[in-house]
């Protein structure tokens, strides 16, 4: 089942996407954690099978984020090893974590901003985990697959001199406005079939940046949901940026980092396409 | 004015301490981003002078953190030269920034647990600013103190095995359950007088720890907001953990870190005072 949210800012208004590609109100407020605690997702596939959800006129209408703000977006460094290399990086013995502020979350159309003072804006195309459950201290990679909401696309945009030339943790380059585009949709599980085995690729003004495979990361989703609960909480509505594949600009000859003008789209392997025109913040 | 949130956990009830200590309701329903933006602390003010508020009867109730759960905690390092010496780390150009879980807020009575796996524990007493209008690229430090609603004390509990020895970024260390708590009040910015001139104390098991003063920041407060206005967009009802001095079990001979049955005492000069005991996750 693909979810999503349409409308302004602000005012995203929730649906699912049918089997015939229409889009139909799913009668609840939000897809947040309050809905994926409480069972939401069923109700909705219960009441689409049942044909109780009426269609929506989405016509011209924006795609925001497929979820409400998350109480914690937390993403994992370096868990492809192509990408490691490129950034100079030894593969980890163990995730690499860190974290991006929550009002980073856009949609996946929305225009991304480079920063003032910026000039190393950088794309990461990333598997997104959306939390379902809470999930503290997990015994196993089963629990950890059982508390998955769902997956998106996520375009985890970093600023390399903030992120690694200005003293200090990676946070202060991953948390500008705008660095977190999220969707189009929110795909339960059911429909993606083996997490591991999704097609990962980005272009920048309609050149390949990025073409790599989940099958490459170091610590697979459910490794990294189980590893991250024994050092946190995690919540429902919570989001995982589960990390990126080689390609990015810093790791290409000449460094071409984003510019206001640039274009920027990616997709993954049955969770939808983004495309993003840069701005100048 | 002092600002508090009374009542079990998930149920806290927003009051305001009058001149004559009594807790009165102030007929809001948060005291969160909403609050702050809309000039809530005004409201209060101005209907607590008029005598419109009536007293609540505290009796036996817990104290929760002074403030909702924040969209963001944000957390400054080694920002009190003796606390990077003992840290074996350099002073600092900038500042450096790092993120802590928002659902890592409790009370400032609230049990502290030792992590699961967990031998190095430990406490920093730091001068907490919470948000109260959104700021974004701000141009100088006036506007920097100028979205200031208050000042609480917060206990930055951190793992330092995690935080340091477990690949990557200091994230892994700072978000485990229970590890900020806060308050017992948001003390107004009118009644702190200046935030450069208060001392900090810390106490394990009546042992005094650490015993420092807010003049020995390298940044101060309204640099801190400042800067970190320029990497992301504070909200109101966000949370700023200014750092810590020394004192730390991490740079104390023997290293005595927090072991279940300890117990952390914590006061900042006119922001009140702290006690945790400590327990096992």
């Amino acid at each position: 089942m693909k979810l999503l949210r349409v409308g302004p800012v602000g005012h995203e208004r929730p649906v699912v996407m049918d089997a015939a590609g229409n889009l139909r109100d799913i009668g609840e407020p939000e897809i947040d954690g309050a809905f994926l605690a409480s069972g939401g997702v069923e109700r909705v596939r219960d009441a689409l099978e049942h044909g109780a959800l009426p269609v929506v006129d989405a016509e011209g209408l924006r795609v925001g984020a497929p979820i409400a703000r998350p109480g914690k977006i937390v993403c994992i460094g370096l868990n492809y090893r192509d990408h490691a290399a490129e950034s100079g990086a030894e593969v980890p013995a163990e995730p690499v974590v860190f974290m991006k502020a929550s009002n980073t979350l856009v949609g996946p159309y929305d225009e991304v901003l480079v920063p003032r003072g910026s000039v190393k804006t950088d794309w990461e195309v990333e598997l997104a985990v959306v939390i379902g459950k809470q999930a503290r201290y997990l015994g196993s990679r089963e629990e950890a697959l059982g508390v998955i909401a769902g997956y998106a696309v996520a375009n985890d945009v970093s600023e390399r001199e903030f992120q690694l030339e200005r003293g200090g943790q990676w946070d202060k380059g991953k948390s500008c406005e705008t660095f977190n585009p999220l969707g189009p949709w929110l795909v339960t599980p059911d429909e993606i079939g083996d997490p591991q085995d999704l097609p990962l690729r980005l272009w920048v003004n309609g050149e390949q940046r990025q073409d790599g495979s989940t099958k490459d990361m170091i610590f697979d989703v459910a490794e990294v949901v189980r590893y991250l609960s024994q050092f946190m909480v995690l919540e429902p509505g919570d989001l995982i940026n589960t990390g990126t594949p080689a390609g990015v600009a810093m790791g290409i000859p000449g460094q071409p980092y984003l510019r206001a003008g640039d274009v920027v789209e990616l997709e993954i392997g049955g969770l939808g396409r983004q495309r993003q025109e840069v701005g100048q913040a």
